[in-house]
C-alpha cells in the first residue's frame, strides 16, 4: 500500500508519525495533508531511512542535484557530494548522473543515503544509447518504462517525469517567442523523441502504466516542467501555462490511482512574478506540493546563481512553495563540484528557512529569537551553534583579532550593544 | 549653491546632466527629481569625480562600507578595500573607520575615491574620545558639530546623523519589548548622551546649525535609523515608526532649507513586511530616497548575510528603495576584509539589478535578454563579459573539463539547448 492509500484508508503509518515527530504536529494531521494530496512522503517501499514530508504547513525542504557528467564521472567524488549535501542539511538528493557507470552510481547512492533520492528516469535511457553511439531517438518507448520499473525496484523515492510534454503544449510552444527554446535536458529529449516519431509522449499517453509501477513501489511522481523557462524574457508564456494545466490533470489522476504526486515548477523568473506563479500552480493542481528550481529571478549573475536562487527561493516558499531545488554557484558555467554543493545546500536552506518564518511555523520564528537572545549577550558559542553552518561562524570569527573578547573587530569597545546597555531610558 | 538650490531655481547643474547621461533619462527629468527631492546627487563642492544619482526613477545604487576599527587599522588595506568596492562596481562608499590615524584615513579616501564618500561624523568624535581614555558622554555638542564641518570642509560628499534619537522617541522604546535594543552605533551613543546629560539631541535641537552647515558644502544628509531593529523579533515596532514621523518632518525641513536628503531604513525586517516598510517611508517622508541596510530577513545565518541581505535588498529594490547599503559574509562576526568588501558589493549589485528589472528600467532588461542570447548561442566570451563578476564567471568555467567546448560539464552532448535545436516544431 503506498504512503497515499494508507492515508485515504485512514492509516496512520510509521512514516506518517516520524513526520509528525519532525514537525512538532499531531499524526492524525499528517495522514489528513497525504489523504488530501497537499502534502507527500517520497520513500520508495524497499528502502529505510527517517522519512520526510514535503507540502502544506510543513517546513519547507530542500533538495542537492548531485551526479556525473559525461566528461566528469567519478564514485568517489559522488559518495562526497552526498555526504556534503546531508551535512549541510539537505533533505533529499537527485543523482542526475549521466556519465560512468550508471547502475553502480545509482545503487550506490541508494544505499548510502539517509535521505529521499530522486531521479529523472530518461537521462539514463538517453546517457547509455549516446554512449553506445546511438541517437537519443533510438530509444523505445518500453526501454523507458523498463528503467523506471527498474529503479522502483532499485529503491528510488521519486522520480521526475515529462509528461507535460505533449503534442498540444509543444504545438503552443511553436507560437512563443522565446529566446532559450526548451532548458529542461528531459523535456527537449521527449520533445525531440516526439517530433522525430510523430507519436504522442509516452509518458502521457500511458500514464497508467507509469501510475501502475509507480503505485507498486510507492515511488512519489514529481511531475517535470518541461516547457519551464530558461530567461527572464519567457517565463509564464502561454507554453509554460498550458503545461502545467496538463500537469494538474496529470496529478489529480495520480491521486486517484493512489501514486503520490508533486508538481515540478520554475526556473527564470521576474520576482514579482514569483507569487503569482505559487498561487496559480496551486490552484491549478489542487495544491500538490510545488517543487521549484531556483527560482531566479535575474540570468546575468553566473557563478552566483546559488544567491540568486536564494532571492527567488526565499519569495517561493513565502508563497506557499513546499521543496526547494538547490542552484550552486556552478550553475550555467560547469557540473557543480563538492563545494558548490554545500554552498548550494546552504544559500537554499536560508531561502526555505526565510520561507518558514512567512509561513508562521513556529520552530522557525523561535529559531531567530534565539539567536538575537544570544547575540544580545555575546554569548558566541551559542550564536556558532545556532548559526545555519556552525563551522564556518566559528571558523571566520576565529580568524579575527577579537576572537577571544566578548566583542567583535567590526565595532570593538564601539559596540552598539554594550553603548545601548549604558542607557538609561 | 547646492544641487537642490539650483534645481529649485531651474538651473540644470554639470551633476545633472551626468546622470542623465548615465542613466539614460533626458537632464530636464533629473533637474525635476531632485528639485522635488524624489533623487539626490550627492557630491560635496569641494570634491571631483563623476557625479551619480540616487532616487525614484534611477538605477539602483550600491554603497560599501569600509573603514578600520581600533582592534585592526590600516591604511593600506582601507585603500584596498576601497578599490576592491569600485571595481565590484560600487556607486559610493562610506569609511566608517574608528581606529588609527582617522583624519589620515578619510583624507587618503577621499582623495583617492571616484565615487561619492559617506562618513558618521559621531564615530570619529567618540573614536578620539575613547583613543584618550575618555568616556563617549564627555563629548561636547560643538565637537560634533566641529566634526560636521570639518568633514564638510574636507569634501564628504553625504553623512549619516542620527537626529532621530530624540526624547520623546526614547521614551517610545522604553516601553518596546525588543530582545536586542538599539544596533546602530551613532545612535546609541546619542541615546548614551542624552540620558546621561538629560537634554536633547543637539542634532535634533540644532538642526538649522546642521543644515546650515551642509548647504555650504552641499553635504548631503542620510537621516540614519538610530532605532532601526537588530532583531527579526524587534522588527517594526513603535519605536522604528516613531522615529521615520520624525526623520519624515526633518526631512522637509532639510528640503526647505536646500539641503539634499535621503532616509535610512533597517536593519531585521521579515520578507513580507519589507514592501510595507518602503511604502510606508516613501509616504511619511515625502518620497525622499530611501537608503536601506540589507534589510535582513533572517537573523540566523551569520558567513551568509551577504546573501540574506540580498534576498531582502532584492525585495526592497523591487519596492522602491533607491540605494542599498551591502552587507558582507562578516557581518556580525568580524570586520570585513578585502575579498568581504568584493563579496558583498557583488551581492548588493544582485540586488540591485533585480529591482532595476521590477522598476522597469529599460537597460535592466536588455541586460538579462542579452545574457540569454548569448547563452542559446554558446557566445561564452560575450556570456563572461555580461556576467555581474566577469573574471569569476571565466575562472570558474576555464577551471572545467569541456571550457574549450561549446557546451559546458554540465550535460556535455546532453545539452537541452543543442536537443532542442533538433526538435522540429
Amino acid at each position: 500500500m503506498t504512503q497515499l492509500e494508507a492515508a485515504k484508508k485512514g492509516q496512520i503509518t510509521e512514516s506518517m508519525y516520524q513526520v509528525a515527530r519532525q514537525e512538532g504536529v499531531p499524526p492524525e494531521a499528517i495522514r489528513e495533508k497525504v489523504a488530501f494530496g497537499t502534502a507527500v512522503i517520497p520513500k520508495n517501499s524497499n528502502r529505510h531511512f527517517e522519512s520526510r514530508g514535503i507540502g502544506a504547513g510543513l517546513k519547507t525542504k530542500v533538495n542537492a542535484n548531485i551526479g556525473t557528467s559525461p566528461s566528469h564521472h567519478d564514485v568517489t567524488e559522488e559518495l562526497a557530494k552526498l555526504n556534503a549535501a546531508v551535512k549541510a542539511g539537505a533533505d533529499a538528493v537527485m543523482d542526475l548522473s549521466t556519465g560512468g557507470d550508471l547502475d553502480q552510481i545509482l545503487d550506490t547512492i541508494l544505499r548510502q543515503a539517509p535521505v529521499m533520492v530522486g531521479t529523472v528516469p530518461i537521462y539514463k535511457v538517453i546517457s547509455k544509447l549516446m554512449a553506445q553511439q546511438k541517437a537519443p531517438v533510438e530509444m523505445a518507448a518500453d526501454d523507458l518504462f523498463s528503467e523506471i520499473e527498474y529503479q522502483g525496484r532499485a529503491g528510488v523515492d521519486f522520480i521526475t517525469v515529462h509528461c507535460g510534454i505533449t503534442r498540444r503544449n509543444l504545438a503552443v510552444l511553436k507560437d512563443c517567442d522565446r529566446i532559450m527554446g526548451m532548458v529542461s535536458r528531459g523535456g527537449s529529449f521527449m520533445a525531440e523523441w516526439i517530433s522525430a516519431h510523430g507519436v504522442e509522449n509516452p509518458l502521457y499517453s500511458r500514464f497508467d502504466d507509469l501510475l501502475e509501477i509507480c503505485r507498486q513501489h510507492d515511488v512519489a511522481l514529481s511531475l517535470g516542467d518541461g516547457l519551464r523557462p530558461g530567461a527572464i524574457h519567457d517565463a509564464e508564456d502561454r507554453a509554460q501555462i498550458a503545461e502545467l494545466v496538463t500537469l494538474g490533470e496529470l496529478a489529480r489522476k495520480a491521486r486517484r490511482a493512489g501514486v503520490q504526486v508533486m508538481i515540478e515548477g520554475p526556473g527564470h523568473v521576474p520576482l514579482n512574478r514569483i507569487a503569482d506563479d505559487v498561487r496559480q500552480q496551486k490552484r491549478l493542481c489542487d495544491n500538490a506540493p510545488y517543487y521549484v528550481l531556483g527560482p531566479l529571478p535575474t540570468d546575468i549573475a553566473p557563478g552566483y546563481d546559488h544567491l540568486v536562487g536564494a532571492i527567488g527561493g526565499a519569495v517561493a516558499a513565502a508563497a506557499g512553495v513546499d521543496f526547494l531545488c538547490y542552484v550552486t554557484p556552478a550553475e550555467h558555467l560547469h557540473l557543480p563540484g563538492i563545494q558548490d554543493v554545500h554552498d548550494g545546500v546552504i544559500a537554499s536552506r536560508i531561502a526555505a528557512h526565510i520561507g518558514d518564518l512567512e509561513k508562521n511555523l513556529p520552530q522557525a520564528g523561535d529559531w531567530d529569537a534565539a539567536m538575537s537572545r544570544a547575540r544580545r549577550c555575546f554569548d558566541w558559542e551559542t550564536m556558532y551553534n545556532l548559526a545555519i553552518d556552525p563551522p564556518l561562524a566559528r571558523q571566520r570569527r576565529g580568524q579575527s583579532e577579537d576572537h577571544s573578547r566578548d566583542v567583535c573587530t567590526m565595532c570593538g569597545d564601539l559596540c552598539a550593544v554594550k553603548t545601548f546597555e549604558r542607557v538609561a531610558l
